[in-house]
């Protein structure tokens, strides 16, 4: 009977308890997953317990039930049918390492992380497989336009998964699918990884043009030449130009570029006033996957020789201490004469 | 010396005298043009002249005091090297029709209005070309994300014009070009207007979506698949795809969906709470170019056997009583399973 039971309560772990860890935990929980929320913050892992809130990445939002923290890795991954990725890049490397021993290879792989290692210019999926031992082509990524409090509030929100394997991706779309959270599946996982991550720099120079007060106007054209600036180092690594026209593309930008839940976005517009790099960080108190992946990116630009003017004028914003008003002045005033050239 | 003088001043023409063309008539103004601000309404002519305000449609700007507003069409056309046609879509051939007897072949014509003609289903090129008795390979079409207000405070903005001529559209270039307002080029007429008259209801839809309170997340969708959308009925239409990246495409829709200085989104936004379109449009005051375009592109869509699916449950909530809500619930439940499929 127990041993009935036991083999027919789905199981998923999210590793880590961020904002958006969280929010697909609660999602899978309301799918009916039984959820290991996986921390390395006793503490944290207590009071989301006991509170049912994750306080300090999503207060006030209640969630369900069915989601458990744990600090316990082991206990975590027993089980599962699922296994989410949620680490910041940064951490991804050292989470997959350590999870690794107690993972299944039943287990299904899915990360939802936007950005690259900064010291490999790996994407995550590549770091995923060395570290897990499974081929790259096992591996699906979640992306699209999603903010954790919207997802919470089960406002209706579409997302992508990607893998080079169809079976992989349409496991993942049936375990997260509802009728609140729409999953479509796209193959191109390059082309989803590398509009994810890129689009935090763009959302830090949106956040830049705001806060020089720049305008609407100004900010679109900003939006438009950082698609184009994805597309371009999207394809040269592999990409399918039209994943940059669908909901990883486009629309993860959009809504990163034009809404104020955005941390990539409020760091730039922090920014923008001369407030230096080391404090906007610890204002935020949040890891800012823009900052990482513009050095990341500015490397991957030359390595693929690719041009990225925002990408490289938020560099020397971010690290050179270029001033921001010169910076987007100058993104302004270097366009082309024509526009088909500028966008291919 | 008087013969001398008056031909060294550059003049041009602005029909009509709503924000935009007024907007565009600074523009001129700034780059040196004695302006002709053309409008069938003596008193706001003369308000403009005594104010140098357009109370109407552009309260408290300032107007450079080179634009000179007419109602005689004969004066402002007179010796012209520039006329701009910035009549509301469904006034452009009358407009065209009495211009026409006092345009000299020299010229240039360009246009920046967003729409179709309603019955014919003409882009505003098609309708210039047959009441000016023009080639329409000459005429130039002027779009991209640009609110008037912005514009007429110097704000940067970015702007293509296109042209089958390249010649004409780097006349239209050089003449509006300056350090806060920068022209591009592009060949491709069918698509920089297909966009600008589609994206007009995305923001119709957006407005709706806002109004609703459905979140960032699903208008984040909802312009994805507007962008497919304008893709689709572009491409069939003879449009360059790579245009629906640009600034006429992309640009120009994210700043009219996610700004609350557009009219169409505002539209929308009434719309959502049941407010009927009679109501909504008398309070607008002024053309909302979407409700004409939803009609012509619904039509258009039919004719080319285009997918149009946000246009389709606009006409619906428009013209057939569809309650709001149901419409956008409709949208976000009807995407495919498979992106791709969703975006080619």
């Amino acid at each position: 009977m127990t041993d009935h039971n036991h083999s027919t309560i789905k199981r998923a772990a999210v590793l880590v308890a961020g904002s958006w860890g969280t929010a697909l935990a609660s999602v899978l929980a309301n799918n009916g997953y039984q959820v290991m929320l996986w921390t390395r913050n006793g503490e944290q892992a207590d009071s989301i317990n006991r509170t049912r809130v994750n306080s300090k990445f999503l207060p006030e939002m209640q969630l369900p039930d069915l989601i458990h923290a744990t600090t316990d890795l082991k206990q975590a991954l027993h089980d599962v049918e699922l296994a989410l990725f949620v680490a910041p890049s940064g951490a991804m490397r050292e989470v997959a390492k350590q999870a690794a021993p107690f993972l299944s290879a039943e287990t299904l792989i899915v990360h939802a992380t936007k950005g690259f290692e900064t010291d490999t210019l790996k994407r995550m999926t590549t770091v995923l497989s060395e570290e897990l031992g499974r081929s790259p082509e096992q591996l699906v990524v979640l992306s699209g336009p999603s903010h954790a409090e919207e997802v919470i509030r089960k406002q209706p929100t579409t997302v992508v998964v990607a893998s080079a394997s169809i079976q992989a991706a349409e496991q993942a779309q049936d375990a997260l699918m509802n009728t609140h959270f729409r999953v479509y599946t796209n193959p191109d996982v390059v082309g989803v990884e590398v509009a994810g991550a890129i689009k935090n720099i763009i959302a830090l120079g949106a956040g830049l043009t705001d806060g020089l007060s720049f305008g609407d106007n100004a900010k679109a054209a900003l939006l438009t030449r950082g698609l184009a600036e994805i597309g371009r180092l999207g394809s040269v690594m592999g990409a399918n130009p039209l994943t940059f026209a669908g909901l990883a593309g486009v629309g993860d930008l959009v809504v990163t570029c034009t809404s104020k839940h955005s941390r990539n976005w409020r760091a730039g517009y922090m920014l923008a006033d001369g407030t230096p790099l080391d404090e906007v960080l610890s204002r935020m108190g949040m890891v800012v996957e823009g900052v990482k992946t513009t050095r990341a990116a500015y490397d991957l630009a030359k390595q693929y020789d690719v041009e990225m003017p925002i990408t490289f004028q938020l560099y020397e914003v971010l690290f050179a201490n270029k001033e921001p008003r010169k910076a987007v002045e100058h993104l302004m005033g270097r366009l082309r004469t024509h526009e088909i050239e500028e966008l291919v």
